[in-house]
């Protein structure tokens, strides 16, 4: 046994999958003392996931990313629906679009797991925290001290990880360690487990997962194809009598298939057995009679596997208040849907800023009660749509001419799409919130994001880019009808109101973005109360570099007559406005009149430690 | 003296500024044998030239950085044109859209030349010639021998350049050099002059500017200003009784302000006395009395200067068939039309594309006749709407109100845009063509870019992403409806004439892409001539890495039901469709009928070598 060594850290993220990399993210950008470790000693390259939903690429763009991953992915526009004809003959029978119209103005795609990580990976590199991902370290065990244990770290650093430093070297453990396999003891405040579906950190926690077992069996692989097939480079569902087949596009002219290999589900031992006498030739097989008449040939090879999935969810999400869980650790489902990877990693995007602004001393801890609460019905519909889509597409032959892939999918877009998650009222949630007041942005939804002006320059500007993952709170002011001296003066009062709140008592939490439904023209910036254009709230003495220009919008056509008519896309009151409250994660907290910064407090109280 | 050395290069390009950057980014896409020296030490951080025209955003978009420079840049959607009202009182009396609608995907913008320089020497950095500019190098002389002078390299380095090396040292005389002044001899074939107004290539051969000579006198300062007035992130025209300022938004929050200091023109050397006399403080005096009532302080300087410029335009662009000018080096003109970096560096994006063909072997040299006949039109034009502009904006206070800057922009919208410029018939544009079959499209402009329909997976595609500045000239297939029988059989048969022609030949120098006129569902793209998707242009059956999903288009609606009508919008019969050559610079050099590959061949027959 090597030496050993005790270290401490704030944060401790077991496994640097997407799941595990978005929460890095975070800790990346509030600064935190933590550290990402995996057993493996190489990133993988290969396989595995692939779907981006439109709502995981407006989390792409948040982080700075999205650019690249649509550069590289294959876009999704289209799913084709493939079936026996009368004459039993295989035939193109539906065109679906893959996303509804008008939902987000990114589209879903899809680039391997691995690049996503890689481009993740390099994202939190050059982040604020720059942190580093420490791969071929072994997990060994994890102890959750109680906060009253005789141990002296157990109130400030309750769980303890033992692991095992590889042969490629910790990067804590300092250069030049001769010693192959240092031991080290890692003593956390928190502790998130983004270790997959055979989740070592929830079998330490002695969690179990509940729903069905593993009765599906599928073959997956990614390949270059000789093939005549014309929607090779789209999405496609194929049903024949010879069994279903998912075709889906990837980067660099390869295709991935889904082949199932059982037969509309097995007892959980028949999967076992199916599954391990699965070979790549059995998928293939399968595969290109599923496809007959057209071709389908291997050129290439890239990857493949089988894999084994049940339907189920872990019991618990978290363990004595410090343990979190996220990802396929808490719940595994057929790779059907394309969700795996999206889900998980909108765990990590909602539980992750909670934590940091635990650890940072700006949140109440009980605010990391409603990570379960949020993310546990996500879950549970995530579950639902698996089954209601693998008995979709279960069955075969003779009776899947009537069924409609449209009316199907269009039941499923909003979840599907990610966009439509909504959280339940909490304290993170402000049930009490006048959301008449903005009938168009739904609360505890993400806040939809359209094209402003520029106050000051006029240039169009997505609302989204406003709302970044930098850790703040976004406090959205719809001012309103400005040439209204009666609206100017509700405006002007929530101003000072505002600068009396709480809100900037935790300065540096917040950032203020305001939209008039006035002309930008019949005010002059320096006509808006100085706090929502001056970078220290109050004086517009100090110059230009006093000001932010990229923070005042106007709600008008754009200087070729283009218009949005933001008001009326988000359903607010030309003359009256709102105030809109954005969380960390884009979701919509709080929703209320100009007059209720008093509520906004409120609200804030119960979320915001004293200062 | 220290040390001598005689070395030998392709191409020598003097001068590192944006015209000097633009050649060298040809010189690094062809692969040249080529040198980019620059006298000064370092690069210039602050000032100089900042105007952005749309052409000059599709040209970065070719060279991969237009999203960087869209970042960082001020975008430029509306000018202001300020004046004395009726009581005397400076008024806003038109805002003016600062570019026609429609006419490019970029808006027009400004950023910092040395941001731009730097933006484009990582770009070259990172290219195929890993290019790299020397600095700190003194150029002493330059000497064109004749092709039959005794000396050895006359025949092929017949220019000959002696610099001096600066303490920075060189980076070709290897390191470790102590000597502080190591003088060499670069032989070249051929010298691109990009040093400036002043150029000290153009007085070495003896070569004089024609026009005007040096009576205007410009205070230009850029800095973060303490003001109130309103459209202080706009571009201005302010025309008080006090004078004449352009006000020009910056990146960081900062202004610039152009500030005339002559009284509409003044002979030579009182200009220059004007010019000696000239001082920071002159400067914002008369910029703070124009813009009176308005309040306008200087809270950070960032730089300033004082310009005295003519309109002049050089005699000859070339000597000695091996040494070309570009830029201010060729022109010189005022600053008032934003135009001076954007004409320089169009100037290089014509000439560096043929000199790195002629010495790759693949063009026949007199290509390099159409530099000078394509681009002294320009020069001429540029000095013409300058004067205009210049002899507008001069007449102070009373006289102006009658004067209607959106009319006088108008008429100068299209040049000054940049996307206009049209080159006459020439070698490189083929007069006989038949442009009544494409009536969208100008002979000899830029081809412009609509959004078509990728055939393989439905997503919409900018044109402009298939014309990226990487040497290759594009054949444009406009295929026509292909659910007819005929069609089809008219686009085999010029694909077979293709196969046959020079254009194939030369292979590694041209791109096909197809756009067609029929729904991509009508045919798969298996049913199209293997050479419009196929890489090796000849054969499917070798699977989905010998095929190019990403040539081949449609022109149908989106899956949103959104149509752009490219062949309405390019003026092509839907059924016939034709021929489109464009250069590697974008510009359009043929069209055709689907059966005129013969015309094809001739065109390049007259451009191209044998190989």
């Amino acid at each position: 046994m090597g030496p050993q060594k005790t270290s401490y850290a704030d944060l401790l993220i077991i496994g640097a999958g997407p799941a595990g990399l978005v929460a890095a993210y975070w800790a990346s950008e509030y600064g935190l003392d933590a550290r990402v470790i995996d057993d493996k000693p190489d990133r993988v390259t290969k396989g595995h996931a692939d779907g981006i939903t439109c709502r995981t690429m407006e989390m792409f763009d948040s982080f700075g990313i999205a650019g690249q991953v649509y550069e590289e992915a294959a876009l999704d526009y289209q799913i084709r629906y493939w079936r026996l004809n009368a004459v039993g003959r295989l035939d193109r029978a539906q065109s679906i679009n893959s996303q509804a119209a008008g939902i987000c103005r990114f589209q879903q795609c899809l680039l391997s797991q691995g690049r996503i990580e890689e481009l993740l990976e390099d994202r939190i590199s050059r982040g604020k925290g720059r942190l580093r991902v420490e791969r071929d370290v072994e997990t060994l065990r994890l102890t959750l001290h109680q906060r009253d244990d005789p141990d002296a770290s157990a109130e400030t650093h309750p769980v303890q990880v033992n692991v095992r430093h590889g042969r490629s070297g910790g990067g804590c453990m300092g250069d030049g360690d001769d010693d192959d396999h240092v031991e080290e003891t890692i003593r956390a405040r928190y502790v998130i487990g983004a270790d997959g579906a055979h989740s070592w950190t929830r079998r330490q926690l002695g969690l179990t997962m509940r729903g069905e077992q593993a009765n599906h069996v599928w073959g997956v692989v990614d390949l270059v194809a000789v093939t005549d097939f014309p929607d090779i480079r789209q999405t496609c569902v194929v049903c024949s009598e010879h069994g279903n087949l998912h075709v889906v596009p990837r980067e660099r002219g390869m295709v991935r298939l889904y082949v199932q290999l059982d037969d509309d589900g097995v007892n959980p031992s028949a999967a076992a057995e199916l599954r391990s006498e699965a070979t790549l030739e059995t998928i293939l097989a399968t595969a290109g009679k599923a496809l007959r008449p057209f071709l389908l040939e291997c050129a290439r090879l890239d990857w493949w596997s089988v894999y084994q999935v049940g339907q189920r969810i872990a019991d618990r999400f978290s363990a004595g208040e410090c343990v979190f869980l996220v990802g396929d650790a808490i719940h595994t489902h057929s790779p059907k849907v394309g969700q795996g990877m999206n889900v998980s990693m909108q765990d990590s995007y909602n539980l992750g800023w909670k934590l940091g602004g635990v650890l940072k001393g700006q949140l109440q801890s009980h605010v990391l009660e409603t990570y379960e609460t949020e993310r546990r019905p996500v879950a549970e519909s995530l579950i639902a749509v698996d089954q209601e889509t693998v008995a979709f597409y279960a069955a075969r032959g003779e009776n899947v001419a009537t069924r409609d892939l449209q009316c199907f999918r269009e039941r499923h877009y909003a979840f599907l799409s990610g966009v439509a998650i909504q959280y339940e009222g909490s304290a993170l949630v402000y049930a009490p919130s006048a959301i008449e007041l903005a009938t168009g942005i739904q609360l505890g939804r993400r806040m939809p994001s359209y094209r402003v002006i520029n106050y000051a320059d006029a240039r169009p500007t997505e609302l989204a880019s406003k709302l970044a993952s930098d850790r703040r709170w976004a406090v959205i002011l719809f001012a309103g009808d400005l040439r209204q001296a009666t609206q100017l003066k509700r405006l002007e009062e929530a101003c000072a109101a505002l600068l009396r709140s709480r809100l900037l008592r935790t300065r540096g939490s917040s950032k203020l973005v305001t939209i008039t439904a006035s002309p930008r023209d019949s005010l002059p910036l320096t006509g808006l109360p100085p706090l929502l254009y001056c970078r220290d709230g109050e004086n517009d003495g100090h110059g230009q570099e006093n000001r932010n220009y990229e923070v005042v919008f106007s709600d008008e056509p754009d200087v070729y007559g283009a218009f949005t008519d933001v008001y009326a896309k988000y359903g607010v009151d030309r003359e009256k406005g709102c105030l809109v409250v954005c969380r960390p994660d884009q979701h919509v907290g709080f929703i209320g009149a100009l007059e209720d910064v008093p509520g906004l407090d409120v609200f804030f109280t119960g979320i915001f430690r004293d200062s």
